[in-house]
């Protein structure tokens, strides 16, 4: 039986992108479908019924949702290619910073659009901070990369800080992640975005400002 | 070389308990190193530095943080008595209905305690409906257990509902779980609190709940 593998995802969401990465770096055939997310399909809520998001992988006919876990669902299912470490103990580090960006860093970056004055200052300050502890990562280990010397499952969690959290700082005129406060974090970024496969999942840079000015707009708007 | 396996929690910590119950599911010795919260020991600040919470399983000296990694992290150095599905769709719907369990049932369960009232029913009504989403995952497939015949990885991290839950709603005065609008949940609660170990896991009622008395009044006071 031929596999069916897709991918509902939206082109601007930086959990959608670190899914497009995987299935690239381990060479799997899929049909990307973008969705539209103020008028979401009926193949979105078919396959993701609890929290009606992006990315959902669809398997055979299966739905997997949660961007780490269908990390994790890719690593089992096409074992070539290893992303996830492989001692138990380099898994738990990086499952641990995988988890600590997604509900620390991210969460905080998307707070920034929404907040007033002081508090912004805080956030931003919050943001710096955690992306040193994220840094440390590759500083103590003097690692190339967050999987050692290829990219892996940390590197494709902390990937979006190399589009999603970039365009995010220029939209809004703010400065998240800098060389001098991370220059560990910059390289990386540096050598991440060199490799073709990497770049080919970053998506268009001045449509991606366009867009993400519009939502912090919208955002300030509803906020009101 | 002897293995040494410590756990720091607390004892009325639904995370840690998870921890214990996984590590007596598998028969592992371990010392366990009650933490006062209010004064941090140097050993936690030592082995979880980011978020300086417990639980915290020291093995070999190497610290592992965050509930639902360190069980991971059991499963896959303690092979045997396997605590995840075996398959990479069942281990996926476990991982994704676990996160599930942390990020919205148990964050609104907090939430609660310093809500005031109309925003109380609202959260009340959440955990409901967030229940009856779980629930689902034992009538659909009619199953014992999340596990299937035995318990496993879900179980473990939905355990939390058989005392720090049921405690909640009695201190509280409220009704989170109830038989009528969760029958299964509370057939596969009965069977799984006759379960000698899981029994053994269960913080005493009266100590619980004169903590957890104290904790929600003081919460009140803080955030007055």
């Amino acid at each position: 039986m031929a596999e069916e593998v897709k991918l509902i995802g939206a082109w601007a969401s930086p959990l959608s992108r670190r899914i497009e990465l995987a299935l690239k770096l381990k060479g799997i055939k899929y049909e990307y479908i973008d969705e539209d997310l103020p008028n979401k399909s009926p193949l979105l809520l078919k396959y993701n019924p609890v929290h009606k998001k992006v990315p959902v992988l669809v398997h055979n006919g299966k739905g997997i949702s949660e961007s780490l876990v269908i990390l994790e669902y890719i690593d089992e299912t096409w074992t070539h290619n290893p992303i996830l470490p492989k001692e138990p103990y380099h898994r738990a580090v990086a499952r641990f910073w995988a988890k600590f960006i997604d509900e620390k860093i991210l969460q905080t970056a998307l707070k920034i659009g929404s907040a007033i004055a002081e508090e912004k200052e805080k956030l931003i300050e919050e943001v710096h901070h955690d992306l040193k502890l994220l840094e440390n990562e590759l500083e103590v280990k003097e690692k190339e990369f967050f999987g050692g010397l290829e990219i892996g499952y940390l590197d494709i969690a902390a990937f979006f800080i190399g589009h999603w959290l970039q365009v995010r700082q220029e939209v809004m005129e703010i400065e998240l992640i800098h060389e001098e406060k991370h220059p560990h974090l910059c390289k990386w970024l540096a050598k991440l975005l060199k490799i073709d496969v990497v770049h080919g999942c970053v998506p268009p840079k001045e449509k991606h400002i366009a867009f993400m000015k519009a939502r912090i707009e919208a955002a300030k708007f509803s906020s009101k």
